[in-house]
């Protein structure tokens, strides 16, 4: 049976406070021309009078907006500063460098250009309006650190509103690397999705799209546990989402805290601050998997873990098994603009996840269950395959 | 006395509408990360977990959201492609490939990130909504072929509502750089502003602000026509911005055509569509100076102007004298940015003006009177004078 070695990796030179702020000096992003404007010729092509052409021809068949500009290949990555990683709500100003680096991360990992576009507002209703307005100036929308429940709405009502790809990542780029680690470590310890039970703990934007995604995907069974303890259809204090996935998850109708929950549990994967103590995970089954996902601190320590079950991942680059979105969000978002798909389907979530999980598949071990996030391989793979599930 | 030689200029290989619309596919912007990303320890910088440190600081220290954070010296473009160059009302879609070449120009003579952002919506309350949610996500607006009057208002609008450099480039990029070529064709002509009865035939967004710029900087008298002839104080079909400049002009009350208006006159700028015929021109007093200025069809082709003229100047790079708002606006905006001015006064204007007027000075003839719109010289020279007039 292989276990986990989870303890900490050789350590590079430690990053300095001064290095992380000079390295963010007048941001992290760069526009530029995709032409040299240096000749009067040059200018005549990309401005006037030669734009006129392009101007008139697009008038005239609003097709060519898609191929003759950039908007239909841009990646608005957009937040309102409501949960800004584990910072909470700081704001938009404060959550900008944020969304510079998942736009620089876009480019780089999935060769998409993305701008962030922070609003000072957290009211649903005017951040669909101001996408809405704003719609002919991009291709689809990244949401980002958007504050649950109101996350589950804007997603929503975004899809309904916007005729592009829309993603909240907290939620389902988490949900899709989730699915592809879960997907192998089943597999390193001779299992299937359908014989885990899993106990998320944390209902929020990530626990709930990964319990989403877990059922769709045929998990055995899921039970969501928040602040209050599991999520069961007797709880009369849940928001509707956590009311909704009352109904289709836990399915013994366990009634408790975390330790109940992992009685006989065969998975936990933490997605909230939410420390779990070593004695709550002894009741977990043999050959347990256990992702402790916070950042930076884990819900439970890797080496504590280890001694628990026989796969362990952090969200964290020092350890084993990093389950990380910038697995997941470049190559979902380039699959569907490739394709041209209007929507993300959960049949291309699982797609993205099933093609990540492949890439790990010739050296699967229990300290490999997901490639690296700078495999130059993953995006590309998961485009293919989220175009091709976009087209069934 | 120096007469204008305004024949075409040797012609180089036609550009073609296979090399337009080549130089357009996929659009003219791509959006780089500042940092290359292809090592964990760049990832744990510029994204999780070093960035956290960056946004708490901003939101412990607003003030660096504009060091650290590319927001502050980013312009967004803005426009609702209501009058997009002489193409008229071709929808937000449409005006994109211009605001691309706008934001790509930006970059190249101006040094500042740019981007586009086209808006589904004309209402001016909408679009100011718009900007206002968006405001940590820029630090300066460029607004672009929006219809007047309405872009009277907008501007304006704007300018109250947000606490950073907001600029009409169609009225005071067209106007900054006027000035400049008239103060120029003046002194050629062996006089000041002062001395100078200018017609400003179109009296739109570049008319009115060419009459603005004109009464501010202290010439003779200003005379503008619109589609019915002279704007005089007896009018009653004025709208509000040309019932202003009825105010402000037309010293001498002139009622009538083109013809009436340029009888004696010294200066006519021609910023509408509207043809002016060879026999209007032979009422102009000696040495008269003639801006046609239309795109791509002057309002009277040089050669025709030549004969009733000593200074000639088009918007076309085909001829000499190019009246070319890239002489302004990069440097409008850098110096703006750069000495931290929340507006840009009337003063700052004339600065600039005076500061592209200056350059051409060494080499100062009838055709030369303006830079080229590719001297790597105007930007700084620009920049450094908005800056300096605005701690004013």
């Amino acid at each position: 049976m292989p276990t986990a070695t989870a303890g900490p990796q050789p350590a590079t030179a430690p990053i300095t406070d001064r290095e992380i702020f000079a390295a963010h000096e007048g941001g992290k992003l760069s526009v530029e021309s995709t032409m040299p404007l240096d000749s009067k010729r040059a200018l005549s092509i990309a401005y006037t009078p030669g734009v006129a052409q392009v101007s008139r021809a697009i008038a005239a068949d609003p097709s060519r907006h898609a191929t003759h500009t950039w908007a239909s290949r841009l990646v608005v990555v957009v937040s309102d500063g409501t949960a800004v990683l584990g910072l909470g709500n700081i704001g938009a100003a404060a959550s900008l460098p944020v969304m510079e680096g998942k736009s620089a991360l876009f480019k780089t990992f999935g060769g998409l250009n993305s701008i962030p576009l922070v609003l000072d507002t957290t009211n649903v209703d005017e951040i669909v309006e101001t996408l809405v307005r704003l719609r002919p100036s991009f291709g689809a929308v990244n949401l980002e650190d958007v504050a649950a429940p109101r996350c589950f709405e804007l997603e929503e009502r975004l899809i309904e509103a916007l005729d592009c790809p829309v993603m909240h990542d907290d939620q389902h780029g988490t949900a899709v690397v989730v699915l592809a680690a879960l997907t192998n470590a089943a597999k390193v310890t001779s299992r299937t999705l359908a014989d885990l039970r899993v106990v998320v703990s944390g209902a929020g934007a990530a626990g709930i799209a990964i319990a989403e995604i877990l059922v769709n995907a045929g998990a055995g069974d899921v039970l969501l546990v928040d602040s209050k303890g599991t999520i069961h259809r007797e709880r009369d204090d849940l928001n509707a989402i956590k009311a909704r996935y009352a109904a289709k998850t836990n399915r013994d109708n366990v009634i408790g805290g975390i330790r109940q929950a992992l009685e006989g549990a065969d998975v936990l994967v933490g997605v909230s601050s939410s420390k779990v103590a070593e004695e709550d995970l002894a009741g977990m089954n043999d050959d347990a998997i256990i992702f402790a996902l916070s950042n930076p601190d884990p819900e439970v320590m890797p080496d504590v873990a280890a001694r628990h079950a026989a796969v362990v991942a952090t969200g964290r680059s020092d350890f084993p098994n990093q389950i990380n979105n910038v697995l997941a969000f470049p190559g979902i978002f380039r699959g569907a603009l490739d394709a041209g798909a209007r929507r993300i389907t959960p049949e291309m979530k699982i797609a993205a996840a099933r093609a990540i999980a492949a890439l790990a598949e010739d050296k699967l071990s229990a300290d490999y269950i997901v490639p690296s996030p700078l495999d130059p391989r993953v995006a590309d793979a998961v485009a293919r395959a989220v175009g091709e599930a976009s087209r069934h």
